[in-house]
């Protein structure tokens, strides 16, 4: 195994990573970790990434929460159980009505790259129950975690 | 409700459309059907796709099965609880070492688009244990079923 | 395949009975259906019953909802795909706390059961974040449904 | 935070622990993790254990693997995001054509069981495709992990 720096060389400039191990009950009848579950770890790292930056994850009366337009994944090597993953984020553009986020899994064994995609989500006010812009409060805590500015 | 054939306008040109309910268990914590499960609906489709032109959906000894290159989903709209949608699924290329999918799904009740999606499938022979070209049987099943040939 | 009416003969004297698709999905490494997908078909057919009886199935600031307390399942049969299979509910006990349900699965091919389970729901007032009695309306609700009494 | 000994106490006894993460994707829509997450963990651990006494968990050619025949939980507390869990399995019992096993689940912030259950497994010859009494290499080797004898 290679140590927990090299292993994460691929995840750099990812300020979000976490951990997750493959379950048994992930695979699939191929006896692989099913596609699904690939997008099921690029959700976790973005629930931890929009906790991180002040949306909320858990309904509430009030605030504002994260509504997905689109998503992709390229899956780049197959998976097999036991092992684990480790499922990293990052903000790639804030546009006026949207957020667009990169995710990398790499094999937690060997930090190979297995799975990279991409994300727009479209931030959603519950109270009014309506899609609205990026509020300022939210783009500059991306800003701080991602260490950048995103000009418009 | 649409009478049928007015619902699946949408889907024309799909040659494989399966119906699924909306499920308790499919709703997240947002209230809405997760987004994982429009990709589960989309596999649905597929499996049954895949079963009609001869590619194996489970793992034998011998045959030919296929592997996910890449998925992408566009989601139109929220889906709540109770409900069914209509899956449908086509070819719409065929390379030497690929196929390409495209996914759409409609609400059951009002036929209105809810996402659509393309993939890339890869075919793996099991006895080998690696990627193989398009068989000509399988290209033949596909050409058949979407009543046109895919010229490389 | 049997009619209709002699397929669901195990299931009679279950007033709730939903249909539901095998899909590729639920399958797992053993290429059967997974053990947690006979109990989210188990869930699936609760939500209806919920439903009919005027339990919340989506949190609103008002209303009451179900909490399970217990669970179990017998697996009578392995399942394979593609199939179907008929989700069967009732309720066998109503106490003062909590309601007692009873699962049969049945496989939409032969008729013969492949599950049974049974579970202790608690219902669960929102507003007051606790759980509560069962409420007279409910308790009524279900004896219309399944056109018996339940006596303490 | 407790120290980990600590907070493990009420897993002493169990050979077999593994931590897992509660993912945004494990909770419901009433904002709880789901039901059927718990058994998921339940089933985590079971691999594991198989794993450790000879039990395959991919089907290949030759070998022996498990099949539930029943499955029971008791929800003791309900879970929300973020978190993570340790499930911990044990065997209770070893007959000639069934091993028992009881699982239970302690928070991994306050170490107290959030739930517990039981299930029995049968186990299956791939080769011959039917179920086979327990082994002695496999009986033997859950009681060197359990550190106790399975009289019968």
């Amino acid at each position: 195994m290679m140590d927990e720096s090299s292993k994460l060389s691929v995840l750099q400039g990812f300020p979000v990573v976490v951990q997750l191990p493959i379950q048994w009950g992930d695979l699939d009848a191929y006896g692989h970790v099913n596609n699904l579950v690939y997008l099921k770890w690029f959700e976790a790292a973005r629930a931890v990434y929009a906790s991180r930056v002040g949306v909320e994850v858990l309904p509430r009366q009030n605030g504002v929460g994260a509504v997905l337009a689109s998503i992709s994944c390229k899956y780049l090597r197959q998976l097999s159980y036991p092992g684990n993953i480790f499922s990293g984020v990052r903000v790639v553009r804030v546009s006026i009505g949207s957020i667009t986020l990169e995710n990398r899994i790499a094999d937690g064994q060997t930090g190979v790259p297995v799975a990279e995609g991409t994300c727009d989500a479209v931030l959603y006010d519950y109270a009014a129950n309506e899609p609205v812009p990026v509020p300022d409060r939210i783009r500059a805590a991306v800003e701080e975690l991602e260490g950048k500015s995103f000009t418009l």
